[in-house]
């Protein structure tokens, strides 16, 4: 079990045994993710093909295609808003469980807490056990809180929601609709989102959605909505 | 309205236009929520029925009934093996968020905890508190543990559903298609169930099903499985 890192990819991107980068996906392997030359990372097709490649400057050489039964075949982020106390704990282990891909905290207008390194290595180690314990082929990203403004304009997933439990917006299983590549999901704070934030994400591109009619605690809203996501997926 | 604290009565507590308030009850309105009396709060009967209340003094006015859209359209039992440790508080919170109807714990083959009179008491305080939270209008009923036999065979649900995480059965999204007014839905311990127990299951009427292709904890598989039928009867 490794934690490689994936990029989508275009298949028309493989020729023979090789991949050729586009300059934005050598910028991100790169610049982003830090990956020199010889290391490896996984390119998914979108549409369930999985393949184990080697970066070699500005392509990379495919190793061997994957097979993965237990990983979703669209990759989701979920943006979450800490919640209080270790309720964060409960977040990574049921969305890892579920299949989530990449985990990015945020730290919204309702959010006080700014997690030490030490809360961030426990939230690694959680996914990496639950990853085991659930069979899957890849442990889930946790990437370092970032404010609430910088993570939604940042954003790059074509299909992007964030979950409101007040308001009359569309259930999220209505709103999935295709199965895109990368699906990005937003779950918010005690008490809700602020108006503003609400505001600024429809802004951004994100698109408000309903997880149901009752109430959900923080903790709970992200495991509904990787439930549902899944659910939708399935193969 | 959706501000108001909540507070659980026995219907046998309504006589004419005013409830009347237990020791209990008065302490936690006054002293534990602060409300003083002309304040208003909520009233459940803990079957669907609210009203409006306003405290004074040692009683409180009933000022109208209210209509909740907060239940879901169908009846649902979850038949859980209790898991170790304190994992069942869990179960019990976030499937009362999601809308469960009962809670059955059940003793099968790889459970071999037999709880506490205390630990009911605390389970059936975890649901009265999370019922509240959602802005429920039912707290669901903890049933007391029963074995893994009596439970199924006392089953009456027209629509009843095993998950098992091994094997090829299919996914509960797929097996659910019509509405149903009650649905029972089992799911397993650490380890799964024992193959003696899906064909005695089997044998009596309930479908087997898969939550999805990642392995879940048996204290996940509850949650994932009310989301799915919560999501399903969605209005």
């Amino acid at each position: 079990m490794a934690q490689l890192q994936r990029i989508a990819i275009n298949p028309e991107q493989i020729q023979g045994s090789f991949i050729t980068l586009g300059q934005e996906q050598q910028h991100y392997l790169i610049r982003v993710l830090r990956l020199r030359t010889g290391d490896r990372f996984i390119a998914m097709d979108g549409q369930g093909k999985w393949w184990l490649a080697q970066l070699q400057a500005e392509q990379a050489q495919v190793l061997e295609q994957l097979t993965v039964e237990t990983e979703l075949p669209v990759t989701v982020t979920l943006m979450v808003s800490l919640p209080k106390g270790n309720g964060f704990d409960e977040v990574v282990r049921y969305c890892t469980e579920l299949g989530v891909a990449c985990i990015a905290p945020i730290l919204s207008d309702r959010t006080l807490l700014n997690p030490s390194p030490q809360k961030l290595q426990r939230w690694r180690r959680i996914a990496t056990e639950a990853a085991e314990q659930s069979e899957r082929c890849f442990i889930p990203t946790i990437l370092d809180p970032v404010p609430f403004t910088a993570s939604i304009t940042g954003s790059v997933a074509t299909h992007r929601y964030i979950c409101e439990g007040r308001g009359d917006y569309p259930h999220l299983n209505n709103a999935i609709n295709s199965q895109p590549a990368e699906i990005t999901i937003a779950t918010g704070p005690e008490g809700g989102w602020t108006e503003a934030e609400i505001a600024q994400a429809i802004a951004s591109g994100f698109q408000p959605v309903s997880l149901g009619r009752r109430i959900l605690r923080a903790v709970t809203a992200p495991t509904v909505a990787i439930t549902l996501i899944s659910a939708a997926f399935h193969r």
